[in-house]
């Protein structure tokens, strides 16, 4: 028999006016929150409005912690958890790209458990419950409001690394595309290519089953040709400039996605971006997609029929069609030298990621394809 | 924008052996349960032995309630729920065809609630929430394990009524396609029918969206196919002559059409089946497969574009041929009266399955085609 499994717990809600719509159901989750946003996004979209007037349409207590930096450093998040905590919040509302919903969710395990250190959350074992988290996108690329993780920086480090529990699923995910409308071009491209590679990725992941990959495809669908129209646009188009309808797909695309990345997760373009993210400040949506030409070649050679119907479905013509277009939306310029590729090793060794790729993929794997690009 | 709603909270594990796979799932249920089975289903198919391998195996304590009756009484899950208190049990787990897990969720309710009336179950304010229920289907057509409804008929009155708020979802559906090997001809036809009827209801469905129309396209493309081979099959055939591929694909097809109708309901073929039922004791499936061929006519005539695609998708020539293999497959003999058929009329005034019809419907519609079938 078919093998699927399913769980995605959040209650989703894609609707122009969802915010206003739907504030109810933030009453639900208690009388008082902490918003927890970065310096600009959540502002500059109208979120933050609509979100305020939403609360207090309900009579919700709030107050603003909008110093959530992109790729959410721990000790943030673990001050805005204490910050929540002293307020007495009853949730948390995130509103943003990925960095604000995956700090808002660690927020609301930091606010909830008093004696959790910063570091401490990785170990998985705090006593109380999250408190309840209410995420509204700005960007169209994470998909973070369909899942429990949070893709957090470790202060020491500067390493990216994610945790997720049960408890962190969101308890509420309201997507207004029109949130993305003001998002400049170079943003918009480079977090539909993340949401893109979600599809791409877990489309081919070898954990993937019937309804993963029904996900996968019609977000594809969606996104593929959107992604074909920006590589065909100028960098410096306005904002406004770009199509609402364009904006739109994108938006649908990237919820479509998060269903299937949630259930399968993603293969090797996702760790090998975090290098690229973290040592040359790379958006993650562009370092991601410099390495998914070889992904999908990789694909190709090893699931064909799944492969066929992907370009069928994307309505592309070939694979070199779509790294070409890959190449030109994440023209990336990096310089390595071998023994600093050589350095990258031993976190690329057992990396779970890797397992999925279709015909598996090695740390050896990984450094070549290094070296391909970058030496 | 588009919009798309989901919600589906259930943890769903479809798969060979996965109530033995999944034990530990149960375990996190709680230290003792009420098993709710019909008389004979769970243990024809060996379910019920499977159910309680694992429930030994986790040490947790069971007794086996085995009285629900086809078309479950009001009553009689009353008494279940009297017994699972009085036993203190921490869940039930429900194995059988709709009948057993609707059963089974409406126990839940009433075993937390011990002031809680039979019929006042309909009144929805119960004060604590359902015992947990894990569901274990062993037909292929409700889909029951993916909802918070159950369908109770009314002693007094001896008609079915829904009943369903969020406390009744599944904590756990455990779907593995061998349970329904031993269903014999008659029964795997109308189950099947049942659940192809989801999709069909819910893909044409006012209310439906992007992603409930990909699960009700993606379970029709396994459901008609399996349908038409059994349209060609003699109905005398021996349970174990099924073709068990078949059976997987309708139990996977099954379980797809279990979020489509979880997301919008159904139409007016569910409603009208059940007089059929009710009067003459036609099973709940061929009683809705009745009613289809005047509903896919009907959403020819006003959603064209979605008639077109859902033809190609199940791979049917025209309407022409999906309503003779319907008609062979539910060959219903029922004769009424013009005054029997006016007596239904206030039963189908209001009904909120017609309001969602594609080009809306009403209890004179209703009376309508009562009179060209059974008159």
């Amino acid at each position: 028999m078919q093998e699927m499994q399913f769980y995605m717990p959040v209650p989703l809600h894609c609707e122009s006016g969802c915010v206003l719509a739907y504030s109810h159901k933030l009453a639900q989750l208690g009388g008082s929150c902490l918003i927890v946003t970065g310096r600009t996004g959540a502002r500059a979209s109208g979120a933050l409005d609509d979100v305020q007037t939403a609360l207090q349409l309900q009579g919700i207590e709030y107050t603003v912690f909008d110093e959530i930096e992109e790729n959410p450093l721990v000790s943030t998040c673990h001050r805005a958890g204490r910050a929540a905590r002293e307020l007495g919040a009853e949730f948390i509302v995130a509103i943003g790209g990925g960095s604000a919903l995956d700090a808002g969710k660690a927020v609301a395990v930091y606010a909830a458990n008093s004696d959790l250190g910063g570091e401490e959350i990785y170990d998985l074992d705090w006593p109380l419950p999250a408190l309840p988290c209410a995420l509204v996108p700005t960007t169209a690329g994470t998909s973070s409001e369909l899942d429990q993780t949070a893709v957090l920086t470790i202060d020491a480090l500067g390493v990216k690394k994610s945790v997720g529990r049960a408890d962190m699923f969101p308890a509420l995910a309201l997507v207004d595309a029109k949130y993305t409308y003001s998002l400049p071009y170079r943003a918009t491209v480079s977090t539909a290519v993340d949401a893109f590679s979600h599809c791409a990725e877990s489309y081919f992941a070898q954990n993937a089953d019937t309804i993963s990959r029904m996900f996968a495809l019609q977000g594809s669908a969606l996104l593929w040709p959107s992604l074909t129209t920006l590589a065909g646009l100028s960098p410096f188009i306005e904002p406004e400039q770009i199509d609402t309808t364009l904006r739109d797909d994108i938006s649908a695309g990237c919820t479509l996605a998060g269903f299937s990345l949630g259930r399968c997760g993603t293969c090797f373009p996702h760790p090998l971006g975090y290098l690229l993210t973290e040592g040359y400040a790379i958006p993650h949506g562009s370092a991601t997609g410099v390495f998914l030409p070889a992904f999908l070649q990789r694909a190709r050679r090893y699931e064909r029929g799944l492969f066929d119907r992907f370009l069928e479905v994307v309505g592309a013509p070939s694979l070199a069609a779509l790294s070409a277009t890959l190449q030109k939306l994440c023209p990336v310029q990096v310089k390595m030298d071998p023994q600093q590729i050589e350095d990258y090793r031993p976190r690329l060794q057992n990396v779970k990621n890797f397992a999925r790729t279709p015909g598996g993929y090695t740390d050896s794997d990984a450094l070549d394809l290094l070296r391909q690009l970058f030496l």
